[in-house]
């Protein structure tokens, strides 16, 4: 059985992880029989946005402790993932990716990962481990890898210049696609960057999930 | 194009909505066909729990704010709801249920059901359109109608007994399975009540699905 890294930044798709997103990456996984290491950042989210009227909330909430709503409890500080233990790495998006796990958001192309998410898949990199990446989570890996990746990060096109001047190579991909860079081990697939249907977006997941497990 | 109303308490297992369970209800409802309009109260949480620890925290959330986490923020409060516009609705499981919707968890058979809920469902009832009920959600069903329900509630024998004191006809049922009253127009699965399968309780939760709309 695979063990497949899913890295979590909080709840909820304005200030952690997409939820959607990330319980399908979750059955896609578990129909193809993989187990599922949950990690997590275990620090205070950048902010809390009322997911009702889009305003910022004063409230201080753990990216580790919101993210166990999703995982059900079972989850570890991202600190403690060791590639060795580990054959695949998948990230669902929510703006979580942006504000939590990298600064992108208020920083753009002169972005910050946070670290032990830039350690882990460094590693996992180097000991040829298949990554996925969903909806905006692809704008880190110019960041995080130092050669050309093929990715694709939606239909926006002020974010793919953005990820076009990191160094990214983009390619437009459907909800229902994915992008495969063969030679760098890596998936990315648009979801709710580029669709509001959960049907198109479970479809997108669902093949990612079944390339980065035929792949490692 | 058939609407559905899910009913949601929140966002996460212990104090609000399953997650896996709603998301895996919505991606059902959207592969079916069916447009899915969500409701939850508009009032807090009776407790915000800590999905790592399981301890309580001294924090007060909005039902429907932390729901909006789940839906995307495309919610209205439960006051709101018109059974005249629905053709169905399901609510899936999570403590939420017994903490917000009703007050099972505190007050075992003498539990009181949030009253617009209440009235929804009796009127829905009446109109004879179909109710599914996942998880811990069936506990509800003695308290809403004044009928004998044939459900499943999972297999503890606890919470058995208990609901058949208030008046149902339990029967025990897999997670991957559904129990059909005909008669009612009722569908139950026991989903996590059962399993710990995100792969089992997301076939019992599509067999509800697609039989709530063949019956509606």
């Amino acid at each position: 059985m695979k063990s497949v890294a899913v890295i979590l930044s909080g709840c909820g798709y304005l200030d952690g992880s997409e939820v959607h997103e990330s319980v399908l990456t979750i059955l896609a996984l578990s129909v193809n029989n993989a187990k599922v290491c949950f990690f997590a950042p275990n620090v205070f989210q950048t902010v809390v946005i009322n997911h009702i009227d889009n305003k910022l909330k004063k409230e201080y909430r753990n990216q580790i402790e919101e993210s166990a709503r999703i995982s059900r409890g079972n989850i570890l500080p991202i600190s403690e993932a060791n590639a060795d233990n580990l054959d695949a790495l998948i990230i669902p998006g929510g703006f979580g990716v942006v504000k939590n796990l990298c600064n992108f958001e208020e920083k753009g192309i002169s972005c910050k990962i946070n670290k032990n998410l830039l350690n882990l898949i460094q590693e996992m990199y180097k000991q040829k481990k298949p990554l996925g990446f969903i909806c905006i989570a692809p704008v880190m890996l110019p960041k995080i890898l130092k050669t050309k990746i093929k990715l694709t990060i939606g239909d926006n096109n002020e974010i793919i210049s953005k990820i076009e001047k990191m160094g990214a190579l983009h390619v437009k991909c459907n909800a229902d696609d994915i992008i495969v860079d063969e030679k760098n081990l890596i998936v990315t697939t648009p979801a709710y960057m580029v669709s509001q249907s959960i049907f198109d977006i479970n479809k997108g997941i669902n093949k990612l999930v079944k390339k980065i497990l035929d792949m490692s």
